[in-house]
C-alpha cells in the first residue's frame, strides 16, 4: 500500500492532466436492450421512490440519482429475460447502486467504514429475514425484503444462499473501499482487483445472469467449470468500468480504481494508464471469448442450461459497457448520450462528452442567429 | 379575440392558483414502446447533434433539448413500425420539436412572426428541394433535406405532396402562435383549435402513421372516410397536450392553449378549466373509438391497409399521451417520470411531479440519517 504521505497525489482534482483520449474499445459482445427497457426503467424509478426515498436527503438528491438512468442496467444486461424477471433484476441493481452512491459520499455511508459495516450487517439481516421477521433493521430494509420476496421465489435453495453471500461480498467490498479512501491508500493492481470483484458485485452479476436465463449453475460453477470464463469476463467488466467511470472517481478522489493504481503505484502518465487499460480490456475480452468457446466445445457445452448461461454472460458484458457510455453517473448530471464511444474526455467540465479534439472548451460556439 | 388590454391576465406567472389537480385520464388506447425505443432515442440524439447543433446557441441549450427525450415520441407513437422507419419518424419529430421550441422562445423564432415566416418559407423550399437544388437556404436546411431523402423514398407521390403540405401547415400554425402571443391575444375555443390542429402537426401525425404502417390512405382520407375518426382523435391529442403542457405554457405565457381560453375567455377558474378539459378528453377519446369502430365495421373495414392505419392511430393517441407524462419538457428540466399519472401539479416548482396533496413544498423532507 502507498499512502497519501508517500506521494504528491498527482491525480487529485486540480492536478495533472485535465483530459484524456479514450480510443474505441473492441465491443465484440452483444449490447441489446430488453424490448421493454423503457417501461422497466420507468417502473423501477417508481420502485426507488416508493422503497428508498427516505435514504435520500432531499427530493433533489433522489432526482439526481434517477437521472443517472440506473434502471437501465438491468434491461441492458438481461435483454432476453422474461419481463417480470428483468424488472426484479432492474430493481436489484438500482438498490445496490443506491448503496454504492452513498459509499462514495463522505456525507453519507462514506463517512465511517465501521458505521457503514454495521448498516450493511443490518441490510443482510433484513435480506435473510425475507420479511418474515417482523420489521426491518435498516433504512434499506423494506427494499431488501421486497427484492428477496420477488427474486428468491425464482431460485433454488442453493442460489438463495448464494444471493445472500453475494450481497455480503458486495457490502464487504464497499466497506473496504470506504476504509481505503478514508486512509488515502492506493493499493497495488491485484489488491485493487480483489476488492473490486466484491465491490462491483461480480457474485450477483453472475447469479442474476442465471436467474435471468432461468438456469441453476451452482454446481458447475462450484466445480470450477466457469473459472476462466468468469476471471476474464469480470476483469473486462471492471476495467471498462474503471475507464468510463474515471471522471467520476477522479472527482470523488476514490482510491480503488485501476487508473489511479497505474498512475500512482506504477508511475504511468494518465494517458499511458488509459492506453494500458484499453489493451487489457481487449486482452480479457478475447480471453473471455476463448474460454467461453472452450466450455461450449467441451462436455458441458452440450447442456442447454450451460449454453443459455454463457449467452447470458455475453449480454452481461456487452450490456454493462453500453450502460456505462450512456449513464450521466459517469459523464455528469445533465449529460445525454448521442451514441459516440471514443474521443477526448474532460475531467473538469461539469458535463463531459466525447470530443473530436482536446482542449476545446465545450461551449465555444458562435452565437445562434435569431431566425 | 380578447387582447391583453381587456383582461387582468390572471393566468400569467405569479397570478392566480399556483397548482392544480390532474385526475386520472381514461387511457383507453394502447401505450407501447417500440422494442428498439432506447436505441432509436440515442441514435436520434446523435442525429440532432450532427444536423441541428448550429440552431442552438450553446452546448447547454442543446443538452437541455436532448434531456427532454423528444427522441422517444417516434418510438412511442409507431411501436409496430420497422426500425428504420421508426428511426426516420423519431428524427422528424425531433426536427419539428426543435422548431416548436424556438417558436416559444422570444429570444429566437418567437421574436418576430414575419421573420419567422421567412425562415419557414426557406425550410419548406429546402424540403421541396430534396437536396438536389445545391445548398440550403435555412439553418434547418440540412436536416430537412436529410429527412426528405429518407422519408420520401418510402412514400407515394401523393403522400410526398402531403408531406410538404403538412410541414407548411405546421409552420403556418407556428407563425400564428407567434403572432397571437406577441399581441397577447387569447382566441376563442374554436379559433384556438383551428390553429392548434396546424401547430400540433396533425397532418403529419396522420401521414407518418400511414408511413409507419406502410399504407397509403391518401384516397380514402380525401374521400372523407376518416373525417370523424380524425376529428375526435386529434382533439383528444390536443386537449391531453394542453393539460400536460399547461405548466410550460403558463411559464412561457403562451396564448394558444385551451386552458387559457377556458379561463380567460370563458371565465372558468383554473381547476374548473382542467376538469372541463378532462371531461372533453374522455368525450373525444370515446367518440374516436366509436368512429373508428364504425369504419372498421363498414365497407372500408374489410381492407387490410385501412385496419392497419386505424390500429396505428390508436398507438399514436396512446403513445403521445404516454410521452407527455414522461418528458421533462413539460414538468421541468431534471424531472424523471416514475409512472404516476394523477395528482397535484405545481406551476412554480422548478421541477414538478404528481403529488398526493396540494401545497406541500417539494423538498420538505426530514434530513437523511448518515448510515
Amino acid at each position: 500500500m502507498i499512502t497519501d504521505s508517500d506521494l504528491a497525489r498527482p491525480l487529485l482534482p486540480g492536478d495533472g492532466p485535465q483530459e484524456f483520449f479514450l480510443p474505441p474499445l473492441p465491443r465484440l459482445l452483444p449490447a441489446d436492450y430488453h424490448p421493454d427497457a423503457a417501461r422497466i426503467e420507468i417502473s423501477s424509478n417508481g420502485w426507488v421512490r416508493r422503497m428508498l426515498e427516505p435514504c435520500f436527503d432531499s427530493e433533489e438528491s433522489l432526482l439526481l440519482f434517477l437521472r443517472q438512468r440506473n434502471g437501465l442496467y438491468g434491461p441492458l444486461t438481461v435483454p432476453y429475460a422474461r419481463t417480470a424477471r428483468a424488472q426484479n433484476i432492474a430493481d436489484w441493481y438500482q438498490f445496490v447502486t443506491v448503496i454504492d452512491s452513498f459509499v462514495s459520499d463522505e456525507a453519507a455511508l462514506g463517512a465511517d467504514h465501521a458505521a457503514a459495516a454495521e448498516t450493511f450487517a443490518a441490510v443482510v439481516a433484513d435480506l435473510r429475514d425475507g420479511g418474515d421477521g417482523g420489521g426491518t433493521a435498516s433504512l434499506y430494509g423494506d427494499a431488501a425484503q421486497d427484492l428477496w420476496r420477488r427474486i428468491a421465489a425464482g431460485m433454488s435453495a442453493r442460489q438463495v444462499e448464494r444471493l445472500v453471500a453475494s450481497l455480503e461480498a458486495f457490502l464487504r467490498g464497499c466497506a473496504q473501499e470506504i476504509r481505503s479512501k478514508l486512509a488515502g491508500a492506493v493499493p497495488d493492481f491485484e489488491a485493487c482487483m480483489g476488492v473490486r470483484v466484491d465491490s462491483f458485485g461480480c457474485a450477483f452479476l453472475e447469479l442474476l445472469t442465471e436467474y435471468a436465463a432461468e438456469v441453476d449453475m451452482s454446481r458447475p460453477a462450484a466445480e470450477g467449470v466457469f473459472d476462466e470464463v468468469h476471471h476474464h469476463g469480470m476483469r473486462q467488466l471492471i476495467l471498462v468500468n474503471d475507464l468510463l467511470s474515471w471522471r467520476k472517481e477522479y472527482a470523488q478522489q476514490d482510491t480503488m480504481t485501476t487508473v489511479r493504481v497505474l498512475c500512482e503505484v506504477e508511475g504511468l502518465a494518465l494517458q499511458e494508464a488509459v492506453d494500458r487499460l484499453c489493451a487489457l480490456v481487449e486482452h480479457h475480452e478475447r480471453a473471455y471469448i476463448a474460454a467461453r468457446d472452450e466450455v461450449l466445445s467441451g462436455p458441458h457445452g452440450q447442456r442447454e442450461d450451460v449454453r443459455a448461461y454463457l449467452s447470458g454472460l455475453d449480454h452481461l458484458i456487452g450490456g454493462s459497457q453500453e450502460f456505462e457510455y450512456l449513464t450521466p453517473r459517469y459523464f455528469g448530471d445533465g449529460a445525454v448520450w448521442d451514441g459516440s464511444v471514443s474521443g477526448w474526455i474532460s475531467l473538469t467540465a461539469p458535463v463531459a462528452r466525447f470530443r473530436d479534439a482536446p482542449g476545446v472548451p465545450p461551449c465555444a460556439r458562435p452565437a445562434r442567429p435569431l431566425v
